[in-house]
């Protein structure tokens, strides 16, 4: 099974998929997505050589059952291949396509990882937080006092660690989440805004909370965006 | 300022680099690396176009000073441009490349990550563990109690949070870390052991620490290798 990553955006495909990671993307003929849609808007972009209507996509979701799956996967035992691809960046990070990769491991299957975008470790390795130590906690909770809570509570783990935290946050939501940020955290705290990355759009910086408060809030509205923070 | 990937081992450039980023790395003429050996190997394979005496690279350490980094970055102000690489992977990551970034936004400077491998993320890819959180600590303690009590810790921690957790070994080590993990570790956790990744030696298992310990240990001795467990 081959884990193959697809664009973040709307940025040509030479600025991020490796050639031969495009070349096996254009020969599969069988595809487990997250989204069929945006998987044949990949297909197009990295240019299958099978007309589109001739590629198997299966649709994962959260309720897919295992068994489901186990059948999908079943044609890899006689050496059958099968891509495994996300809405954008890497399968299996940030969304359901780990339970794939978790089956295929189970079933003596091989797992093949393939190199390209992640908005995960491209906001990390900008930021000029700590890369050495660092957290991925996905969305933290909507309810403000819960939320400003965990803020906290990551940002006590941070101190103590050295460790950066990461979040994200539905994109219609990203004001709301700066704006917790920045009333929630301590001014020496640092907070890196990472958007739109790999697009005309892309847009990074790391300032402390207290100079974030002294200028205006970066326009985020409906644009993917990493939150990352570290404390002093 | 560019942050640029290199590669993991001795795998063909293609199969790790985006066209644009090659194409970028080949024709800059100036890089901080954190090995300036690694770094010339590297210009080689995506063929610099400058002869490679020509180019400038800044040795960074550990130890190197905040006004030296400055002096490397002060260029960029007028519209120069220069290279961040690590030995292995995307820099600023695992590395002491964050400094530079950090320095880079303290002076106002546009900080642009590229796309390319890291180990991290391919292994996280490929364990079918949680990637929808997941921790990335480093080392563990080499004294042997101690490590034996930051595993259980970041194990509890993996229960309680559904928390992949991520650490590495000095190469030489890994047999002693793979052993460590096996009998410390709970029956049930499920371990994934990732090594040489993109290289012709790519090996990758997820089992449960009780599957592991019925089975011979793979053969890490002096490969890079990821290590991911998740806790029921």
């Amino acid at each position: 099974m081959h884990l193959i990553p697809v664009g973040l955006g709307d940025a040509p495909v030479d600025r991020w998929l490796p050639p031969d990671v495009r070349a096996l993307a254009a020969r599969l003929d069988t595809y487990i997505a997250e989204n069929a849609k945006t998987a044949r808007a990949f297909l197009k972009a990295v240019g299958a050589i099978h007309p589109l209507q001739d590629i198997t996509i299966h649709t994962l979701t959260d309720k897919t059952d295992a068994a489901q799956i186990q059948g999908w996967l079943r044609p890899l035992k006689q050496g059958g291949e099968i891509g495994l691809v996300s809405e954008a960046g890497c399968p299996a990070v940030a969304d359901p396509g780990a339970r794939v990769a978790d089956i295929a491991h189970g079933m003596g299957l091989a797992v093949r990882p393939w190199v390209g975008p992640s908005s995960i470790l491209l906001a990390l390795m900008a930021s000029g937080l700590d890369g050495q130590r660092f957290a991925f906690h996905g969305y933290a909770p909507v309810e403000p006092s819960e939320r400003a809570r965990q803020l906290r509570a990551w940002e006590q783990q941070s101190g103590r660690g050295n460790q950066t935290q990461m979040l994200i946050e539905t994109p219609y939501r990203n004001a709301a989440m700066f704006a917790s940020l920045v009333a929630t955290l301590r001014g020496d705290t640092r907070l890196c805004v990472a958007r739109s990355l790999t697009t005309a759009d892309e847009w990074i910086r790391t300032r402390t909370i207290a100079d974030w408060k002294t200028g205006p809030a970066p326009d985020l509205d409906k644009k993917p965006t990493l939150f990352l923070y570290l404390a002093r």
